[in-house]
């Protein structure tokens, strides 16, 4: 059958994430209804980032298989029923067996932090504010160390979907957004449910002397779920790019 | 009596603007009853630059007199009482006789324009979204020219409180902020009603070429409101700062 690919931008603070559930506004579901009004038929979609209720996207990618036919300028027609919240910032046909998933090579997440000491509106469900004095070298070095294949059991619910607890993350840094803004940039083939937050957690902790990096080190050969830091709350999260 | 200031930021897009309106949620509504409620005592609030409903401030900044004392860390007393889309960047003493309005030297103010093809869920409330193709030269001309002493009769409401409508626009220019966004910063001793938004309106008809360059220059001295552009929203808009 003819597949689609879809990339996605979003606003999660009003979904309660990616993967639909009854009762609950999702991204799929609008997207879902979206695909069906334009094409005249029910769409499954596949995603390359199952995000959590809260979690942004600006460049989110999903696929679909379809019967008809693609109608010309399909996220045009898209985005005019789509709300506002969300956008397809393109929708083009895929090669044959294209999957979302299966086929990505390596997702690029963002997590934003604001260090200021005042909190700022315009931040509010955009970025963590984090009060507590972080020494930069340190976060740095703790970004380092993630980078590489590790055992990340401490990074994920211990209640969780997965079986194996290795990956391989391929960049992870810190970096100055802008005045009073931290960035984190991290790639991997794959992540595990709340491994970025955990991960950030952990990082901020060992980047305000609260940890050191050797416990962080440590954590990474497969510590328990308890032992790791806690879970950075998903509104500074993003999925900014899907390699294929 | 003395006298402290206030430096504030909000997000506009669920005040009512600034003034103080029945049965409207405003910013200073919202402040005063703060101040009230850690001071012990009513507080009339003057402001640096009275925002329309949805503008948004990084840098507003507002005095007022009070008969009982300051109390320790009072930015932070107050920032504890705020609802987060708002927040008091820094409260200090001021020098007696400071008023935020009269003892301003300078305004300044930002707009900031999505000019990607496709919306930008992020930027939702944040831009304006300007789908429309703008030639960069003529926009950053149509900027220079509003540079200096100008009759801005045709850039405020017909129906206006003003009474003098020349004004002294002491710096006008665009910027690329990120791939996608351009911003324009502004600064001016004072502003008129509308005065930004309707500049911002007219100089993307002159990088649109829809409307010319000398037609910016012959508005600029005393044109009727209805022969300018039309009043961008209100979204785009951020008072960054006043100096004193």
């Amino acid at each position: 059958m003819p597949t689609a690919r879809l990339r996605i931008a979003y606003d999660g603070s009003r979904f309660a994430g990616w993967a639909d559930q009854p009762g609950q506004r999702t991204v799929q579901a609008e997207l879902e209804s979206g695909l069906e009004r334009i094409l005249g038929e029910r769409i499954d979609l596949t995603v390359a980032g199952r995000t959590d209720a809260g979690v942004h996207a600006t460049g989110q990618v999903a696929s679909f298989e379809y019967g008809r036919e693609l109608p010309d300028r399909p996220a045009e027609r898209l985005n005019a029923v789509l709300p506002r919240d969300l956008a397809v910032l393109e929708a083009a046909p895929a090669a044959d067996g294209f999957d979302a998933r299966r086929s990505a090579k390596a997702r690029v997440y963002r997590y934003r932090v604001l260090t200021s000491t005042v909190r700022d509106p315009l931040e509010e469900r955009r970025a963590l504010w984090w009060r507590y004095p972080v020494d930069r070298d340190l976060l740095d070095a703790a970004a380092a160390a993630v980078v590489g294949n590790h055992d990340f059991t401490a990074f994920t619910p211990t209640q969780t979907e997965h079986v194996l607890f290795e990956r391989t993350v391929d960049a992870c840094a810190w970096e100055a957004e802008r005045d009073g803004v931290l960035a984190l940039r991290i790639e991997a083939l794959s992540f595990m449910r709340n491994q970025v937050r955990v991960l950030v957690g952990t990082m901020l902790e060992v980047g305000g002397g609260r940890r050191s990096l050797e416990e962080l080190t440590a954590l990474l050969n497969g510590a328990p779920r308890d032992a790791a830091g806690e879970t950075a709350p998903p509104h500074g999260l993003y999925l900014t790019e899907v390699k294929y």
